[in-house]
């Protein structure tokens, strides 16, 4: 049965984000999400008007091209979206896991799910204030709780000042999770060349914040493959 | 007693490579090292012409530096260079920690210190054929010993392809260290704007080379702060 509605499988490239930012990995993107943040970069993975996109796929079909693309040799692979937990992930995880494959999840922490137990990190993102979406913190911590023993860290994208109060709060309702803050990305159109001057400008505002602040949990990081890649998808 | 020779402390600002990239960071940058890598980045820190500007300093006075720097908030403290471990810094770990902080050391592995042991995280640096330098393998696995249960990892420096071909070898002597690559930087000059462009394009180079050869165990980051600021000191 195809039960898995999928964007688009891509790598091997290195991961751009985050705890594994530059860990090689296979990207398997989900179509369909429950949240529309403002300032989306993946509305194609996200928005019903690109559904005629999104492929039906079997676990073993979603499986054999991650496969076959990363040459059977073992790596982690990322499961993004969209949002990757409105859909079942059971099955291709047992399969990778039987070959030696790792899995991390990318997702807000809106839609707990049992799967996540078998993660080699879930990485939550609860969404700021310049998202225009609220999170409903009783289901983040069921979130957390369906991981059990799976390392797990939390990334905020922050846009403004408000955003950066905001991670604050957050964070400190899981004060021995490793947090990651990342400048939000105002370019969002893949047409449009990104403003590598403007990027690193952003990253370093965000820096000195941290710093000055003294927020020293934070570690704060790029989106590397905007950097490198701009906007291009498929890397 | 003054018994350590400092080129420069700074920060807080944020750790720009390998497996603490993005971390809230204050550096202590040592002066004077047993190598002369022919692209060093950091000669001011090395080479004996600038000896007059390394300040001799006590164990508390580079404490009492780091605890003002970042007011007494604990953080990740860097110990780096020149090459770190020809000096003594059992006393300023012992008294950072004593505080809360944590230590992590950057030195090629070519001295070996107890104080290792002591490390929240030891980056083993062991310079590629480029350097012009040439690895002793017997100290190197003397330097891993004396970590003894510290976290440790290995970052390796890569500008060509032998560069990278000798990293493989070398990390294969250790399958089990977490291994970070990252792409030279050929534009040292801290009077000299940095080409961002260049710099991107040099990791894209190896990212593409890592993932085409399924070398997945590598890791593959920039040096951010080189892509933030340039070359530019005390950042």
């Amino acid at each position: 049965m195809s039960n898995l509605r999928i964007a688009e499988i891509f790598g091997p490239t290195v991961q751009g984000e985050g705890a594994l930012i530059g860990e090689p990995t296979v990207f398997i993107r989900t179509g369909g999400c429950d949240y529309r943040c403002s300032w989306c970069d993946s509305m194609h993975a996200v928005d019903s008007e690109f559904r005629h996109t999104w492929l039906p796929m079997t676990d073993e079909a979603v499986w054999s091209e991650v496969r076959e693309l990363s040459g059977g040799v073992p790596l982690t692979v990322s499961i993004s979206g969209g949002n990757p937990a409105i859909q079942d992930f059971t099955g291709v995880i047992a399969l990778g896991k039987a070959e030696g494959y790792r899995f991390a999840c990318e997702t807000q922490g809106s839609v707990a799910r049992p799967w996540f137990a078998d993660l080699s990190m879930l990485v939550l993102s609860p969404k700021p204030p310049s998202s225009s979406e609220t999170v409903d913190w009783d289901i983040f911590a069921d979130c957390v709780a369906a991981a059990k023993d799976a390392p797990r860290c939390m990334k905020i994208v922050i846009f403004d000042d408000t955003d950066y109060a905001w991670a604050k709060d957050a964070a400190a309702r899981y004060p021995d999770m490793q947090l990651y803050l990342q400048p939000g990305n105002p370019m969002v159109d893949p047409d449009k060349p990104v403003d590598l001057e403007q990027t690193t400008e952003r990253l370093e505002w965000l820096i000195d914040k941290v710093t000055a602040d003294r927020f020293f949990r934070a570690r704060v990081l790029p989106q590397l493959h905007v950097m490198v890649w701009g906007n291009k998808r498929g890397v």
